[in-house]
């Protein structure tokens, strides 16, 4: 039995016998009868169990240590102490597993640093218990929202021979032994696995556009690569992103989209990790509900990169990076235009020479019909755009660009073959995550995070 | 509007107008009319479009190619001719997007080999659209199973310097210039990105096992990666895995899950993807929807190794491999077991020599808690086992199969730390999804398949 299913039918187990497995959190002796804050881990809450002489094995339980994983039978009562509404009355406590002294994990608040570096051990801690839920249940929502409306999933390939965007930042992918290659002075690829030097993807969005051709609707869910040597609370190695691609849709039917999806998503999230977020709110960032609340009931701006430039200017601040237009723009420039706005704001038509080849050129011949989300207390959160859908254009963009078009013949192709307008974006998960908890760091809100020089578990 | 939704509500857009953006797949030209055979890939089925002199536009609607996009503006009526019972009269059609006479993608049945060979367009061709969203669907039928019972879905690290299990078999990750490494005649790890040999993982079982040992329930659903240079219908170099593990639970309660989500997986792909399944009954495999409406109202078989090779042994067959006691089994063994059963079968307690060392060893020191579902048709479609709780067995274990336990200490503390009785086991998605659609190369079941001297788009 799950203590989840017990919170969730409380009535239903009320005054009744129940087993429970799991673990020992904390435990209280006193001589006649002890606590223990006990979790199974499939709910954030955990149960007090209580014993006394009358439990079978009481003088055993005493002996018993934090971290062990024990089986409980008792009843589940109404409970008069203060802190929980519910406790089991224990007839037995067994030991299912016992936990040695050098346990590392304390019952006491550790740094999150020292929580890193038990990697293993630390989605036993609170804060992990709900982030790594929480991460669980956003993969969830989005799946369910695509799903619902009928997107097709696609799994996009991760090691890829052509490197589009990423040159220079990609992890090369080889059985090539790279003793034999010292030794023998020469790189040879015809003997490498693929026949060609292969590399881990840094976006599916290409693939996207060709399942975009043919589904209408589909959206990737799945993890991207990025050998940036960037040691910053934002950058991982290996990441997880969601890139929806939309046939038959334009610019402003993709921040629809957005908007939609991220109000669903929150929305979601709210409600499937509702003590989770109530924990966030509490001990990670004050007034997360709120922000989040807010979101989904706000209307968010939509307002173009020259406009924003011409705000920027105009705002009695003195910056860090002077705003121009034409320009990219920083952080404290996002932060200052949600700020502005009170709220999520969609910045569109960008300079063209600071966005990707892809993105469909304006008439204007200077901008792209490229959109950025940017929310407030996170930055940037998703980004975007129309794709060019011209063939001629892209080829002539791509050349300006000096991205290689022979091995992107198919890419082009799709232009010639019953092409349309259509359009997509890119939403890091980590970044979502790290919007949804308030938790910094994107080491905290990964698993196992993979950063220059760390590789570990 | 999608063809999707208007299928899904016929009554509510009977005899109204409706507008659908999509692609020519076929047409047929007279002279006084034309039909269009249509689809926008939101669902497996087209309709068909009738234009007449009354269709703004007609004149041109004759040269628009087959492949090209095209928005149908028009109502949609009741048909009367034979092969459909609804269709549209359209008002307008217009050009989205052209289609190249050079489109290779012709109105008539290509080779897989061939399709395969224009990969970035197959999923146009109704067998794609069948196998692509099938994909999708069993995708979120598994989400779907283990959201809905309370696991976490844990997104296992790609990228490993761990490599327990596939060494030999693992893509090198690297950063290093490969010119540089033959130039300079020496490979130094400490240059590359993560400071050591890094890999790509064969399996996220052993961080599963760390989130089980935290939430009790996990699942990863992740890509996993394997160097092996075979060239079968059945190997990929790069796939998807999902890899459930559940504290507190035992070889037995292993068995119940396997066969409850094997059963609620197709059940799900039958009632969401219909057309697409009835497609593949009668174009790919006859018999297929007999063979799952089966397996959904089956009992499993659960028969020991020993016991399954006694019945082998017995058999009136003239076996290739001659079966034998503390040997593996070959795949003419798992057609006759899952014959003579008439079922899926679960074999059970393998000899531990033919295993991996983290399997619970059975107290008759020859076998091990392990588990294969062998199904009719398609051989082992899961492997788990029950595992190793003791830390000492483990580490012994571990020894006597030259596995090195320095990188391992993390896993082995999982033992020490309320270790407990915990099980898990591996479905690898495109098995699965070969078992669903009938489609029997694993490369047409992949968007984008890896394989040995392959790795196109």
């Amino acid at each position: 039995m799950d203590l989840r299913e017990i919170y969730q039918n409380i009535d239903k187990y009320l005054n009744h016998e129940i087993t429970l497995k799991g673990w020992i959190r904390r435990q209280r002796k006193q001589k006649e009868f002890g606590f223990i804050d006990f979790s199974d881990g499939t709910c954030f809450k955990h149960m007090q169990v209580v014993y006394d002489k009358s439990t079978q094995n009481f003088e055993k339980i005493d002996a018993f240590k934090h971290g062990s994983a024990i089986c409980v039978v008792g009843t589940l009562v109404k409970s008069e102490g203060a802190g929980q509404d519910y406790e089991i009355k224990a007839t037995s406590i067994t030991l299912e597993g016992d936990c040695s002294d050098d346990y590392p994990l304390q019952p006491k608040q550790h740094s999150r640093e020292f929580l890193r570096e038990i990697g293993y051990l630390r989605p036993r801690a609170n804060l992990f218990q709900a982030v790594f839920r929480v991460r669980s249940v956003a993969a969830m929502a989005i799946h369910t929202y695509f799903q619902e409306r009928g997107y097709v999933y696609l799994h996009a390939p991760l090691i890829t021979a052509s490197d589009c965007e990423g040159a220079g930042e990609m992890f090369q992918v080889t059985t090539l032994d790279l003793d034999r290659v010292a030794s023998s002075g020469k790189v040879d690829y015809s003997k490498d696995f693929f026949g060609k030097h292969a590399a881990l993807t840094v976006s599916g969005q290409l693939q996207g556009e060709t399942f975009a051709m043919a589904f209408k609707n589909i959206y990737t869910f799945g993890p991207t690569f990025r050998a940036e040597n960037s040691n910053t609370k934002t950058h991982a190695s290996e990441f997880w992103m969601i890139e929806p691609e939309m046939a038959f849709c334009d610019l402003s039917g993709l921040m629809d989209i957005e908007e939609d999806m991220l109000k669903f998503v929150v929305k979601y999230v709210l409600d499937h990790a509702k003590d989770e977020m109530e924990f966030f709110d509490k001990f990670v960032e004050n007034g997360l509900l709120e922000k989040l609340n807010k979101l989904v009931t706000s209307k968010f701006t939509r307002i173009t990169h020259e406009e924003v430039i011409s705000i920027l200017k105009k705002a009695d601040v003195e910056w860090e990076f002077t705003p121009e237009y034409g320009e990219d723009i920083a952080k404290e420039h996002e932060k200052y235009i949600t700020e502005y706005f009170n709220g999520p704001v969609f910045i569109t038509d960008w300079p063209k020479d600071i966005k990707a080849f892809y993105m469909k050129q304006n008439p204007d011949g200077k901008t792209v019909a490229a959109v950025d989300l940017e929310v407030p207390g996170a930055g940037e959160l998703m980004g975007g755009s129309q794709r060019e859908e011209d063939y001629d254009k892209l080829v002539t963009r791509m050349e300006e660009m000096k991205v290689p078009t022979e091995d992107m013949q198919w890419y082009l192709n799709l232009r010639r073959f019953g092409g349309c307008v259509h359009s997509g974006f890119g939403m890091g998960f980590e970044r979502l995550l790290i919007y949804l908890t308030g938790v910094e760091n994107i080491r905290d809100v990964i698993p196992y995070p993979r950063t220059p020089g760390n590789c570990e578990f």
